[in-house]
């Protein structure tokens, strides 16, 4: 198997440009379709024009890597590459750039957008590169970054400041989506809602408390979720199943019910409940991925409501970042508490498992 | 029955302000559950201190009168009154105003805002009157237009240019509502798809050419409807049922998507269609009732895409009147050919008749 | 002298509307042109149906009175009222209301909003009735609120959460201004400079801290005002003539310059700096009233630049308020440090002293 | 001289490729300091990675080129190279590509988009490429157009329909800027002036009537761009010094004033009448560069009246030109009659002095 080859004096040379020579990198793979994941020591593959080689710090696990490990029934389908270097979140420092890389260079602390933008289709040419008519998702349908090195391309290794630690910068993908989220639902001095404690959930609280949202009510069913809501910012948190979401959101707003609403559960239910104590007039925020369709009832929850619905797939490139970057080194926003568990790379399975089980929250995995 | 009573002074005043008297009106009433309305002549009541006193010259005939015409499942939960005038499309010249009244007053002509905003409400006081949170509609909630003469809350008696003529004033409530659409749609310079050609669907193909779209796709399974796409400025009309929409906006945008849908069918099939073709990145205004579930996939149709979803209730109180009456004047807009009958008041049942049988598109009924 | 006569019933009465009686108020008074104010006691005036009899609790000392109280050029020129009550910054509690009255009743904890809108022009009637086309501002063209009971138009007397205090409730007026213009300046995640540390502009900066600004840039020349522009939040506060603020703003940003300038001074030299030191894309809020005029260089300092500058006349109605006395409740922005005296109102001589020399910041008046 | 050196295989290349070789290309040149132009035969350059080699078809005359053959003080002080090609507005079809080049291909009609963003700013990093932080214009800071066959970076040359005529192509340089202008005049339905009409205002009158305007009020001086103003679509045109704007203005808005102004005459004291002209709340949008400062009054022109300004320095990378070419091929916009003259590009003098004298609106130049 030869699919990510480096040159070794990437990692030697002085002047940071690649040059011949082989070298051998540690990385966990998907090797065909079916469960697991394997790792391995591959031979370098040459550094493309537009490409970047970073020498990765830190990585993490995303809800997508355990959809691709278990080989659900969206990973079968989505006609994922035969075998492939995993994960599409990490930090690191830059190593070696192609000949046409002009947006970072060799010794640029980097963190992951794990987008990949064709720059040449509409959405690329009219401001909406993070969503590429021709997308494409390192880890996911190129290789990723589990690994002691990784290849990626130019606009995928954004150069972040130096205040900015390795652990914190290897979950600034997902911390851009919740904050883009929070953005978009317009929270400052608002009620608003988010459902689901996850890493996109409780950066979306993070977020909305650097906003001055008034209240934020978070949701969960795992305790140790539900306090992590806590700790992130949250003025109420209740429990998705349980309690009555809707009651305390009228209580809250006087009964007018919530501004917003950010929705980062996947949950049927609690997404359909939404709707219904969705002030007239407000927002809903989707990010969260539901494996059953959304049945809405258009009249109440859309229409007489006049609901603005909105659904986001990532940070904008690069707004998104540069909104980040600032709350990030001037402390208005800490996402360490959603980081629970670092493990060394290799121990991946165990971090699979602390993220399926839900004791885990954001696993990083380092590679050395 | 006693649940309209006009003083006769109203009509006779030479000053405008109500004083004593009895004088009778005929009106069509909705009397009690059941369908079938009833023509009536009605007594006086007092005019309130916020209330116009309009002679009606034109009322339009909306789906929702149907509804109630009908009594079906809708009307039946609706908790309406027992009794009351039906319809909310009117246009008229205004008799007598309440001692509270500024916005109007008596020789003005006027078109029908059938939203009675409460003014105290939270939207009322946050610039959303439109969707009052105490919202009501005349001739659903209150007495209604159907009628030689309307008592009607100041707010729903809006004031327009004289050079506007009675029968399109008439239609004003309905084209507003589409007007509004084709703002939000954001149609200048993009390719837009109508679904459904009735009066709502309609006007926003007129409002869509106004504004300078450069694709109107229209769609609906009536072939007079589809020939008055045609005549509104659809630059393509295609059958909703037989004709595969998204092949002809792929091929319109060289397989980027439709920037914008205005969903005026209620008919689920088309709008689950329109979240296919749409383009990452597009617009779906939501204006049509399904009587149906909306069942979508919130990955693909929603949040991979970015899209953009917005209900819609009625105009905005009074931004989009302002509009609509500046592109009325200047003739950029020309609602006429969306009336297709003109019947006397008395031959309402012929009118219901015209539009459930989809030959008439909109109705009007003449008191006088 | 008769221009303000109050039933005394209003007092007295159980149930809260209005009766015939009389009573005295001491009121601080503008009588005719030239410098000066006089402390006098006054006769009751009936109470219009749309009006709101208020028990003052709080007044406040605001720039616009001492342009009165000295009758410079603007005043003079202002056509106002020959004889009337000064102030229009206040906290009470409703005494009364007019039979029209629906938006606040007896009981009611209220502030100011000094903007009387006629609710009949383009503005009213679309959506920007802070801005109406009539505009009238109490304490300015009718009489105001340096008094122990006085009389307002229902919109200027705002409900209010019993949670906020009086001393804040008092200052609700300037503090909604200075909300809006963070709004406006959409400060989350970045660079603002806030020149001028007044009470507008310190609430600027409270709002800015609110909010999430990465760099909060305060600028003064006394340096009392300086101090209270950090205690407020500023990261940086400099002196507006011996510093050069464009320095600083460019080493925050890496030579880029600021996202955004709230112009709270009215200094043109000041202003025109930050024309300057903008980066290119940015925002200017203008709210502080310079004296002389503000010239500009097209080209650099707005075309090439494609700076957008907005005007702030006041706090949206009643938009600002609703977000206001959210961040007031949860105590997300605490005016307080703004309030430098609390007088007697017989005082007020001191207070206005206090506000020219520039030891005084917001300075508050008690009638009682 | 030596500024411009083609390979000749980039004509005669099957595979649109560059390789080596010499040709020679005739072009008109700015050769040191001081007034006039040359026109000269020049030698090849070779072709940079990221260029494009474009066979011009025709090259417009812009006001920037007057000043830099005039050689005024701008000219003077804007740190111009030694010697360029001169010319900034081109139509043409690409000859070949350097390797990086991704976004165009030989064979493809081309229109100039003069703005060279850089790619690595924060403006292009955030959306804003269009007014990139290192911006640099061809035919001012680099090589032009007004030649047989131009070398631009990619970024210049965007591929267009081949529906647009090459004499149109030629123009959307400005006409983009127009189509922005009356974008964020957000004009339909509503009354906007344009003030001079010259060709970008008379592209933003054209965008005006294409959107909606219902009142286009358009001035100028010289009767034949009168005339020019009314055929592009003004439902009014004054004389911008002998007609009072605003008295027409208030006249047909019911005395409230210009929702919008487009300013693109330069001149100040007409600018300044707009600010006086404009209705609260509404919109100016500065594109023409005045040769004096600007001198308005805060209070009353910018923050009683809550007016947004806006500059504007030219269309946006590329979602402008995305509308623009659809509002072409779609006939929804006409910019031929902006063409007066079409010459031979030897007879450049004759073209400069036509658009000095007023006498030529836009003026072609035919290199071949």
């Amino acid at each position: 198997m030869e699919i990510f080859a480096l040159h070794s004096e990437y990692l030697s040379s002085n002047q940071g440009r690649h040059e011949r020579g082989v070298m051998n990198v540690r990385a966990v793979v998907k090797n065909g379709p079916g469960p697991g994941f394997d790792l391995v020591d591959l031979e370098a593959k040459p550094l493309g024009s537009r490409d970047v080689l970073v020498e990765i710090e830190a990585a993490a696990i995303c809800g997508t890597d355990l959809h691709i490990y278990d080989w659900n029934a969206w990973a079968a389908g989505a006609g994922l590459p035969e075998s492939f270097i995993v994960g599409h979140e990490f930090s690191g420092r830059v190593v070696a750039v192609g000949d046409a890389v002009r947006m970072v260079k060799p010794g640029d602390k980097v963190s992951a957008e794990s987008h990949v933008a064709c720059g040449q289709c509409y959405q690329c040419l009219n401001g909406l590169q993070h969503i590429c008519g021709n997308l494409k998702v390192i880890g996911v349908h190129t290789d990723g970054c589990w690994a002691e090195y990784a290849v990626v391309p130019e606009c995928c290794a954004r150069p972040i400041p130096e205040e900015i630690d390795f652990h914190t910068a290897a979950i600034m993908e997902p911390l851009g989506t919740s904050i883009r989220c929070a953005q978009l639902a317009e929270v400052s001095g608002n009620t608003v809602v988010v459902t689901g404690c996850g890493p996109i959930g409780l950066g979306a609280i993070a977020a909305a408390q650097a906003f001055g949202a008034a209240n934020i009510v978070a949701t969960d069913i795992v305790p140790s979720r539900m306090e992590l809501g806590q700790q992130m910012g949250a003025t109420h948190v209740l429990h998705g199943v349980q309690d009555d979401v809707g009651v305390l959101v009228r209580e809250l707003t006087q009964g007018v019910g919530a501004d917003a609403v950010i929705e980062c559960s996947g949950n049927i239910p609690a997404l359909q409940a939404a709707f219904k104590y969705l002030r007239k007039g407000g927002r809903v925020v989707l990010v969260g991925l539901p494996s059953q369709p959304l049945t809405l009832d258009v009249g109440p929850d859309l229409a007489f409501k006049e609901a603005t619905v909105r659904g986001v797939h990532g940070r904008r490139m690069y707004e998104t970042w540069q909104t980040m970057e600032s709350l990030l080194v001037k402390g208005l926003i800490d996402p360490k508490p959603i980081i629970t568990h670092v493990l060394p790379m290799a121990e991946y399975e165990d971090g699979i498992h602390l993220c399926k089980s839900g004791e885990g929250c954001k696993v990083l995995l380092l590679p050395k």
